[in-house]
């Protein structure tokens, strides 16, 4: 792992984090917050792997593999869900955690 | 998985997230905090994980298992390296993040 | 500050980030969901603000007053709108904030 | 507050995280590791102050003045202790700690 493959890694997280944060609160304030149930527990699931991984990045921790896998598994499956919205919230959450899941299991590899 | 099971679970990460938190900030008290670098660290990223860990449980979240699983991981270093130190906080972290990693792996199995 | 008092408040925290969390899953699946939004919205930000409080004062934290004073303020309004709700993990959540309130204050003072 | 100025905010408390968990890191791992207690324990909390309120900035919270002037307190302390080392990780965090607590304020006005 080089400094640079690292630091693209840390970015793709914290694009995912808020992109999470801002789905799920934008999810909270549409009209039709029933269908978004799913994509509003995923976003808070993502954006809290994405904490999790992006701080033991930022401290060099030898966890972060581990770290990375998982929330490869939360970005995924976030991804997923959004995808299936129009929102553009939905939209742009999905695209930011399939970057996030690419970086991260490129990362653990 | 029953919710006895998760409770038992959740119980366990606090217990060692609170561990981890006070055995840190003792070893940062240490006379000989020199020798104690790889404790702090891996007590750092364990209090992390079972944050995150605990959370998941707490809200019935999908990807527990995968918590759980990196949990454990993070407990088992910060327990091998906790136990080679006479330190009681750190004696008392290495119990709490055994019983930590016993817990995270018999939910996640 | 004894140690007992600390403990108090940190077990209210606890409590607290566990009824927020609970709340907020159990919100997302009320046939209601809509009327829950903003209870949804207070049990995040009232569950980080624990989280946040509760490991300042696992490792004895010189911010720990500061912390528990924007806690108190998340719990107060967590509590006054999952208090409006008749569903049991809201009553069960509006009293855990109360607590938890309650201690920081004390703590705090 | 306009979108702009909750931005500016948002990115200074992410460069302040990655700051604080960089020093802590390194030091972890300075000869002079005793020297340095002071410095990793206000990182730690000056970090999760950033992570508290960055995530509440993105979410849109209705308590991100709180947690802005907590941040902002969390920022001073870190700073002026980061300030009195000439490690270039120290210094480095001083002035991120200083931009978020500006900014922290400025938003929180």
């Amino acid at each position: 792992m080089t400094s640079s493959e690292l630091q693209v890694c840390l970015d793709a997280c914290l694009r995912c984090l808020q992109a999470c944060e801002h789905c799920a609160s934008a999810c909270l304030s549409e009209p039709d917050v029933g269908m978004m149930v799913a994509c509003i527990r995923l976003d808070r699931d993502c954006a809290d792997a994405c904490t999790f991984t992006a701080r033991l990045l930022m401290r060099g921790s030898e966890l972060h593999a581990e770290a990375c896998r998982v929330c490869a598994e939360a970005c995924d499956r976030c991804a997923a869900e959004c995808g299936r919205h129009g929102h553009e919230h939905c939209q742009a959450c999905a695209r930011a955690c399939r970057a996030c899941a690419d970086a991260c299991r490129a990362l653990a590899a």
